[in-house]
């Protein structure tokens, strides 16, 4: 995601006035609802469903996620790269390759 | 985010042979789960909570939010750039600054 | 459920002096919270699995999701019989026998 | 919750021939959701939010949750008041009365 569009989506929020707003834990509620809306796409459809069939739905409510993600960054002064950087390295150590492989089970059960 | 980050988050994806999983349900259901643990962080907390006394876990429970938004882009070929900036279009005409600045209600409340 | 358990439920709160964190809105996040570590407990696993493989795990999160909906009822006053059936009964204007038998789409594509 | 409640629940199910779709991980995806619409409720409010103010929302969306949990407890034969109480006693261990009164923490911090 390019700098850009984080820049519009702050601007977004800025224009409005809605900075005042965003302490973390409303922000963590809106991005829970926004997973709960794109979670919604799938209800009663079975694991085997494509992304084909509701691709400009789906597309909407990813958007709102990552748009809640970048303010929730902001809020708190984090650098998405950084903290995804950082959390691949932890993941690295609870799912190592040579145990991890082609298997879906968590960390714990490995 | 780079595209650096993004290419690192798939390939740990793909040395593990993950892809395999990430049929669209299963991941909204995981990305559901994650943004939960990022609000858990706040259970019982005030609106007033400071992010600088939970940062750290902010930034981990985040970051697993992000890497599922950079997986179910990739799983249905979306681009988040793009994605992004389509949603900010539609919100700019659901919450229009003149009706919206200042207010936190719902777009169908405005 | 029979009130000697509903009362059981508010007792524990009530030895623990809990009821001044109950309102509303915390209490929504907490069963928020539940149910999904009720859904975690499929996290990955086919639509064909049994109760049977996970029925102590799913007891108990279950449980913890209904007591988060005994302390929101008490919270605000709500009689849960009263409140389903009236719920039933607005689902049955929305998904009439003849519309919805068999199906599992959304009141809204019937 | 009287079993003419539980059973009228049930009754709407079968009269629809829902039971066919009631798997418990799309259960619980659905009580998951139907979760995040109640929080939905509470959604940039203040925690001194009073129920007063949204009673019939959150009257309706309560009841789709406890309408889930009906649900789930007989698709997986669990009995609501047995898994409760069972889990009430689980809870005094967590939290014993003299070191959680008037504490909120989590019991890994009490």
């Amino acid at each position: 995601m390019t700098q850009e569009t984080i820049d519009k989506i702050l601007k977004f929020r800025d224009d409005r006035d809605w900075k005042q707003f965003h302490n973390p834990k409303d922000l963590a509620i809106s991005l829970s609802l926004e997973a709960s809306e794109l979670l919604e796409i799938f209800q009663w459809s079975g694991s085997d469903v494509a992304c084909t069939d509701k691709k400009d739905k789906i597309a909407e409510e990813l958007a709102d996620v990552v748009i809640y993600c970048v303010h929730m960054a902001d809020a708190c002064n984090l650098d998405l790269d950084e903290i995804v950087q950082k959390k691949l390295a932890v993941n690295e150590e609870k799912y190592p390759v040579n145990k991890a492989k082609g298997r879906s089970d968590k960390y714990s059960e490995l």
